[in-house]
Protein backbone atom coordinates (compact mmCIF):
# COMPACT_ATOMS: atom_id res chain seq x y z
CA UNK A 1 0.00 0.00 0.00
CA UNK A 2 1.09 3.23 -1.01
CA UNK A 3 2.22 5.75 1.89
CA UNK A 4 -0.37 8.03 0.66
CA UNK A 5 -3.27 5.54 0.28
CA UNK A 6 -2.35 4.48 4.19
CA UNK A 7 -2.63 7.83 5.64
CA UNK A 8 -5.54 8.76 3.91
CA UNK A 9 -7.17 5.48 4.12
CA UNK A 10 -6.28 5.67 8.56
CA UNK A 11 -7.28 9.26 8.71
CA UNK A 12 -11.43 8.52 7.03
CA UNK A 13 -11.07 5.50 9.49
CA UNK A 14 -10.97 7.09 12.71
CA UNK A 15 -13.73 9.31 11.09
CA UNK A 16 -15.77 6.12 10.58
CA UNK A 17 -14.94 4.91 13.92
CA UNK A 18 -16.09 8.12 15.70
CA UNK A 19 -19.11 8.20 13.83
CA UNK A 20 -19.99 4.75 14.89
CA UNK A 21 -19.55 6.04 18.68
CA UNK A 22 -22.19 8.38 17.97
CA UNK A 23 -24.36 5.65 16.78
CA UNK A 24 -23.59 3.81 19.83
CA UNK A 25 -24.27 6.73 22.13
CA UNK A 26 -27.72 7.33 20.49
CA UNK A 27 -28.87 3.46 20.67
CA UNK A 28 -28.03 3.54 24.29
CA UNK A 29 -29.58 6.90 25.20
CA UNK A 30 -32.79 5.89 23.34
CA UNK A 31 -32.31 8.26 20.62
CA UNK A 32 -35.30 8.48 18.12
CA UNK A 33 -34.90 5.85 15.63
CA UNK A 34 -34.98 7.64 12.42
CA UNK A 35 -32.34 9.82 13.68
CA UNK A 36 -30.11 6.48 14.10
CA UNK A 37 -30.95 4.91 10.89
CA UNK A 38 -29.88 8.32 9.15
CA UNK A 39 -26.68 8.42 10.66
CA UNK A 40 -26.16 4.15 9.76
CA UNK A 41 -26.81 5.42 6.59
CA UNK A 42 -23.94 8.26 6.63
CA UNK A 43 -21.55 6.01 8.02
CA UNK A 44 -21.79 3.28 4.95
CA UNK A 45 -21.70 6.19 2.54
CA UNK A 46 -18.54 6.94 4.37
CA UNK A 47 -16.91 3.21 3.90
CA UNK A 48 -17.64 3.69 0.33
CA UNK A 49 -15.71 6.94 0.38
CA UNK A 50 -12.85 5.06 2.22
CA UNK A 51 -13.41 2.13 -0.34
CA UNK A 52 -13.10 4.74 -3.03
CA UNK A 53 -9.08 5.45 -1.45
CA UNK A 54 -8.33 1.75 -1.52
CA UNK A 55 -9.36 1.18 -4.82
CA UNK A 56 -7.11 4.31 -6.38
CA UNK A 57 -4.27 2.83 -4.52
CA UNK A 58 -5.19 -0.37 -5.60
CA UNK A 59 -5.20 0.56 -9.71
CA UNK A 60 -2.17 2.89 -9.36
CA UNK A 61 -0.09 -0.08 -7.93
CA UNK A 62 -1.28 -3.40 -8.18
CA UNK A 63 -3.37 -3.44 -11.51
CA UNK A 64 -0.90 -1.22 -13.37
CA UNK A 65 2.25 -3.35 -12.11
CA UNK A 66 0.06 -6.55 -12.87
CA UNK A 67 -1.14 -5.91 -16.65
CA UNK A 68 2.69 -4.79 -17.36
CA UNK A 69 3.74 -7.90 -16.13
CA UNK A 70 1.68 -10.46 -18.11
CA UNK A 71 -1.22 -10.91 -14.74
CA UNK A 72 -3.61 -9.37 -16.75
CA UNK A 73 -6.32 -12.25 -16.68
CA UNK A 74 -5.77 -12.29 -12.66
CA UNK A 75 -6.18 -8.57 -12.38
CA UNK A 76 -9.17 -8.22 -14.58
CA UNK A 77 -10.96 -10.84 -13.01
CA UNK A 78 -10.56 -9.61 -9.26
CA UNK A 79 -11.36 -6.19 -10.29
CA UNK A 80 -14.94 -7.68 -11.66
CA UNK A 81 -15.45 -9.79 -8.38
CA UNK A 82 -14.86 -6.81 -6.91
CA UNK A 83 -17.31 -4.20 -8.72
CA UNK A 84 -19.57 -7.92 -8.07
CA UNK A 85 -19.24 -7.80 -4.22
CA UNK A 86 -19.34 -4.06 -3.54
CA UNK A 87 -22.62 -4.25 -3.95
CA UNK A 88 -23.91 -7.38 -3.32
CA UNK B 1 -37.40 1.94 21.15
CA UNK B 2 -38.24 -1.43 22.40
CA UNK B 3 -36.05 -2.99 25.09
CA UNK B 4 -35.53 -5.79 22.35
CA UNK B 5 -34.29 -3.58 19.53
CA UNK B 6 -32.27 -1.88 21.75
CA UNK B 7 -30.36 -4.85 22.89
CA UNK B 8 -30.49 -6.23 19.53
CA UNK B 9 -28.91 -3.43 17.90
CA UNK B 10 -25.81 -3.18 20.28
CA UNK B 11 -25.16 -6.47 19.89
CA UNK B 12 -24.71 -5.93 15.98
CA UNK B 13 -23.06 -3.07 16.72
CA UNK B 14 -20.17 -4.33 18.67
CA UNK B 15 -19.66 -6.77 15.74
CA UNK B 16 -19.77 -4.06 13.47
CA UNK B 17 -16.91 -1.99 15.87
CA UNK B 18 -14.83 -5.74 16.37
CA UNK B 19 -14.81 -5.87 12.09
CA UNK B 20 -13.63 -2.20 11.92
CA UNK B 21 -10.52 -2.95 14.63
CA UNK B 22 -9.74 -5.66 12.24
CA UNK B 23 -9.96 -3.12 9.39
CA UNK B 24 -7.56 -1.22 10.63
CA UNK B 25 -5.22 -3.76 11.95
CA UNK B 26 -5.29 -4.83 7.80
CA UNK B 27 -4.36 -1.42 6.98
CA UNK B 28 -1.74 -0.35 9.73
CA UNK B 29 0.25 -4.01 8.28
CA UNK B 30 -0.08 -3.20 4.87
CA UNK B 31 -2.80 -5.91 3.51
CA UNK B 32 -3.80 -6.58 0.27
CA UNK B 33 -6.24 -3.89 -0.53
CA UNK B 34 -8.43 -6.03 -2.52
CA UNK B 35 -8.78 -8.02 1.05
CA UNK B 36 -9.41 -4.79 3.08
CA UNK B 37 -11.67 -3.64 0.45
CA UNK B 38 -13.80 -7.32 1.06
CA UNK B 39 -13.79 -6.68 4.61
CA UNK B 40 -15.25 -2.75 4.22
CA UNK B 41 -18.42 -4.43 1.93
CA UNK B 42 -18.96 -6.79 4.56
CA UNK B 43 -19.20 -4.05 7.11
CA UNK B 44 -21.22 -1.93 4.72
CA UNK B 45 -23.41 -5.06 4.55
CA UNK B 46 -23.44 -5.69 8.83
CA UNK B 47 -24.83 -1.78 8.62
CA UNK B 48 -27.55 -2.58 6.63
CA UNK B 49 -28.73 -5.33 9.06
CA UNK B 50 -28.53 -3.22 11.68
CA UNK B 51 -30.89 -0.63 9.76
CA UNK B 52 -33.11 -3.47 9.52
CA UNK B 53 -33.52 -3.77 13.12
CA UNK B 54 -33.78 -0.32 13.73
CA UNK B 55 -36.22 0.11 11.03
CA UNK B 56 -38.61 -3.30 12.10
CA UNK B 57 -38.68 -1.60 15.52
CA UNK B 58 -39.49 1.70 13.93
CA UNK B 59 -42.15 0.28 11.88
CA UNK B 60 -43.84 -1.71 14.88
CA UNK B 61 -43.75 1.02 17.61
CA UNK B 62 -43.96 4.46 16.20
CA UNK B 63 -45.38 3.82 12.77
CA UNK B 64 -48.11 1.99 14.08
CA UNK B 65 -49.26 4.76 16.45
CA UNK B 66 -48.38 7.34 14.38
CA UNK B 67 -50.97 6.38 12.25
CA UNK B 68 -53.46 5.07 14.43
CA UNK B 69 -53.11 8.66 16.22
CA UNK B 70 -54.25 10.34 12.77
CA UNK B 71 -50.42 11.90 12.08
CA UNK B 72 -50.25 9.56 8.68
CA UNK B 73 -48.93 12.10 6.69
CA UNK B 74 -45.70 12.70 8.76
CA UNK B 75 -45.05 9.20 9.03
CA UNK B 76 -45.39 8.60 5.90
CA UNK B 77 -43.67 10.92 4.32
CA UNK B 78 -40.37 9.86 6.64
CA UNK B 79 -40.73 6.41 5.94
CA UNK B 80 -40.30 7.73 1.85
CA UNK B 81 -37.92 10.30 3.14
CA UNK B 82 -35.46 6.86 4.88
CA UNK B 83 -35.40 4.97 1.37
CA UNK B 84 -34.31 7.70 -0.57
CA UNK B 85 -31.56 8.87 2.09
CA UNK B 86 -30.91 4.56 2.31
CA UNK B 87 -29.34 4.43 -1.07
CA UNK B 88 -28.20 7.77 -1.85
CA UNK C 1 -53.35 2.02 -7.00
CA UNK C 2 -54.11 5.88 -6.70
CA UNK C 3 -54.95 7.37 -10.31
CA UNK C 4 -52.22 9.41 -9.59
CA UNK C 5 -49.70 7.31 -8.60
CA UNK C 6 -50.76 4.92 -11.84
CA UNK C 7 -50.19 8.13 -14.39
CA UNK C 8 -46.85 9.42 -12.64
CA UNK C 9 -45.64 5.36 -12.63
CA UNK C 10 -46.41 5.45 -16.46
CA UNK C 11 -44.78 8.31 -17.17
CA UNK C 12 -41.48 7.37 -15.57
CA UNK C 13 -41.83 3.99 -16.92
CA UNK C 14 -42.00 5.42 -20.62
CA UNK C 15 -39.20 7.47 -19.40
CA UNK C 16 -37.21 4.32 -18.57
CA UNK C 17 -38.32 2.42 -21.93
CA UNK C 18 -36.51 4.79 -23.77
CA UNK C 19 -33.33 5.42 -21.91
CA UNK C 20 -32.92 1.53 -22.09
CA UNK C 21 -33.48 1.75 -25.93
CA UNK C 22 -31.14 4.43 -26.46
CA UNK C 23 -28.87 1.80 -24.42
CA UNK C 24 -29.66 -0.78 -27.28
CA UNK C 25 -28.93 1.55 -29.78
CA UNK C 26 -25.33 2.30 -28.32
CA UNK C 27 -24.56 -1.70 -28.04
CA UNK C 28 -25.52 -2.16 -31.23
CA UNK C 29 -22.82 0.89 -32.57
CA UNK C 30 -19.72 -0.29 -30.44
CA UNK C 31 -20.10 2.72 -28.30
CA UNK C 32 -17.28 3.35 -26.12
CA UNK C 33 -17.95 0.55 -23.03
CA UNK C 34 -17.76 3.36 -20.58
CA UNK C 35 -20.38 5.51 -21.65
CA UNK C 36 -22.93 2.72 -22.15
CA UNK C 37 -22.12 1.59 -18.49
CA UNK C 38 -23.19 5.17 -16.87
CA UNK C 39 -26.15 5.40 -19.32
CA UNK C 40 -26.88 1.83 -17.51
CA UNK C 41 -26.27 3.47 -13.91
CA UNK C 42 -28.58 6.21 -14.96
CA UNK C 43 -31.46 3.51 -16.05
CA UNK C 44 -30.91 2.16 -12.54
CA UNK C 45 -30.90 5.65 -10.61
CA UNK C 46 -34.51 6.34 -12.87
CA UNK C 47 -36.02 3.07 -11.51
CA UNK C 48 -35.08 3.74 -8.15
CA UNK C 49 -37.50 6.57 -8.70
CA UNK C 50 -39.81 4.93 -10.07
CA UNK C 51 -40.19 2.58 -6.93
CA UNK C 52 -40.12 5.67 -4.47
CA UNK C 53 -43.68 6.71 -6.45
CA UNK C 54 -44.76 3.21 -5.72
CA UNK C 55 -43.87 2.88 -2.14
CA UNK C 56 -44.91 6.61 -1.61
CA UNK C 57 -48.45 4.96 -3.33
CA UNK C 58 -48.49 2.26 -1.14
CA UNK C 59 -47.72 3.90 2.18
CA UNK C 60 -50.62 6.27 1.66
CA UNK C 61 -53.01 3.51 1.02
CA UNK C 62 -52.37 0.05 1.69
CA UNK C 63 -50.10 0.88 5.04
CA UNK C 64 -52.43 3.40 6.28
CA UNK C 65 -55.40 1.03 5.88
CA UNK C 66 -53.88 -1.74 7.32
CA UNK C 67 -52.31 -0.75 10.11
CA UNK C 68 -56.00 1.21 11.04
CA UNK C 69 -57.97 -2.64 10.30
CA UNK C 70 -55.69 -4.36 12.76
CA UNK C 71 -53.23 -6.28 9.84
CA UNK C 72 -49.90 -4.18 11.20
CA UNK C 73 -48.42 -7.36 11.68
CA UNK C 74 -48.67 -8.07 7.87
CA UNK C 75 -47.86 -4.45 6.72
CA UNK C 76 -45.07 -4.08 8.84
CA UNK C 77 -43.40 -7.31 7.49
CA UNK C 78 -44.00 -6.90 4.22
CA UNK C 79 -42.20 -2.83 4.40
CA UNK C 80 -39.28 -4.84 6.34
CA UNK C 81 -39.16 -7.50 3.41
CA UNK C 82 -38.94 -4.66 1.11
CA UNK C 83 -36.73 -2.49 2.67
CA UNK C 84 -34.09 -5.83 2.55
CA UNK C 85 -35.10 -6.76 -1.13
CA UNK C 86 -34.19 -2.95 -2.16
CA UNK C 87 -30.91 -3.59 -2.54
CA UNK C 88 -29.89 -7.10 -2.28
CA UNK D 1 -16.29 -3.74 -27.70
CA UNK D 2 -15.82 -7.84 -28.88
CA UNK D 3 -18.40 -9.71 -30.24
CA UNK D 4 -18.53 -12.14 -27.49
CA UNK D 5 -19.31 -8.71 -24.98
CA UNK D 6 -21.65 -7.44 -27.85
CA UNK D 7 -23.91 -10.88 -28.02
CA UNK D 8 -23.96 -11.48 -23.98
CA UNK D 9 -25.51 -7.66 -24.33
CA UNK D 10 -27.57 -7.64 -26.19
CA UNK D 11 -29.06 -11.26 -24.95
CA UNK D 12 -29.26 -9.39 -21.34
CA UNK D 13 -30.90 -6.67 -22.45
CA UNK D 14 -33.95 -8.05 -24.43
CA UNK D 15 -34.60 -10.02 -21.03
CA UNK D 16 -34.76 -6.60 -19.58
CA UNK D 17 -36.66 -4.95 -21.93
CA UNK D 18 -39.31 -8.07 -21.81
CA UNK D 19 -38.97 -7.52 -18.17
CA UNK D 20 -39.41 -4.17 -17.88
CA UNK D 21 -42.84 -4.61 -20.47
CA UNK D 22 -44.04 -6.96 -17.44
CA UNK D 23 -43.61 -3.92 -15.15
CA UNK D 24 -45.85 -1.98 -17.56
CA UNK D 25 -48.57 -4.25 -18.18
CA UNK D 26 -48.23 -4.90 -13.91
CA UNK D 27 -49.17 -1.05 -13.64
CA UNK D 28 -51.41 -0.37 -16.25
CA UNK D 29 -53.91 -3.63 -14.75
CA UNK D 30 -53.34 -2.04 -11.03
CA UNK D 31 -51.71 -4.67 -9.58
CA UNK D 32 -51.03 -4.90 -6.06
CA UNK D 33 -47.60 -1.77 -5.29
CA UNK D 34 -45.54 -4.36 -3.58
CA UNK D 35 -45.38 -7.09 -6.79
CA UNK D 36 -44.60 -4.16 -8.80
CA UNK D 37 -41.92 -2.93 -7.14
CA UNK D 38 -40.19 -6.11 -6.28
CA UNK D 39 -40.33 -6.71 -10.36
CA UNK D 40 -38.65 -3.13 -10.35
CA UNK D 41 -35.69 -4.03 -7.78
CA UNK D 42 -35.12 -7.28 -9.91
CA UNK D 43 -34.90 -4.96 -12.80
CA UNK D 44 -31.88 -3.57 -11.26
CA UNK D 45 -30.76 -6.50 -10.68
CA UNK D 46 -30.22 -7.54 -13.80
CA UNK D 47 -29.13 -4.28 -14.94
CA UNK D 48 -26.12 -4.72 -12.24
CA UNK D 49 -25.76 -7.84 -14.37
CA UNK D 50 -25.48 -6.18 -17.65
CA UNK D 51 -22.98 -3.93 -16.13
CA UNK D 52 -20.81 -6.29 -14.85
CA UNK D 53 -20.81 -7.95 -18.81
CA UNK D 54 -19.70 -4.57 -20.07
CA UNK D 55 -16.80 -3.74 -17.73
CA UNK D 56 -15.52 -7.50 -17.64
CA UNK D 57 -15.18 -6.68 -21.50
CA UNK D 58 -14.00 -3.09 -20.83
CA UNK D 59 -11.33 -4.34 -18.35
CA UNK D 60 -10.10 -7.02 -20.59
CA UNK D 61 -9.75 -4.67 -24.13
CA UNK D 62 -9.19 -0.95 -23.28
CA UNK D 63 -7.53 -1.19 -19.55
CA UNK D 64 -5.06 -4.02 -20.52
CA UNK D 65 -4.37 -1.92 -23.50
CA UNK D 66 -4.33 1.45 -22.48
CA UNK D 67 -2.02 0.39 -19.47
CA UNK D 68 0.43 -1.03 -21.91
CA UNK D 69 0.35 1.62 -23.99
CA UNK D 70 1.51 4.38 -21.05
CA UNK D 71 -2.17 5.54 -20.23
CA UNK D 72 -2.29 4.09 -17.21
CA UNK D 73 -3.34 8.26 -15.28
CA UNK D 74 -6.72 7.90 -17.43
CA UNK D 75 -7.61 4.35 -17.78
CA UNK D 76 -6.82 4.58 -13.68
CA UNK D 77 -9.15 7.32 -13.34
CA UNK D 78 -12.17 6.01 -15.51
CA UNK D 79 -12.33 3.56 -13.77
CA UNK D 80 -12.39 4.92 -10.30
CA UNK D 81 -15.23 7.37 -11.58
CA UNK D 82 -16.93 4.41 -12.86
CA UNK D 83 -16.93 2.50 -9.01
CA UNK D 84 -18.31 5.94 -8.21
CA UNK D 85 -20.97 6.77 -10.11
CA UNK D 86 -21.99 2.77 -10.12
CA UNK D 87 -23.40 3.25 -6.43
CA UNK D 88 -24.53 7.20 -6.36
Amino acid sequence: MKTETKAESLKRLSYIEGHLAGVRKMIEEDKYCVDVLKQSFAIRRALEKLEAILLDGHLHTCVVTGIRDGREADVTAELLELYKLANK
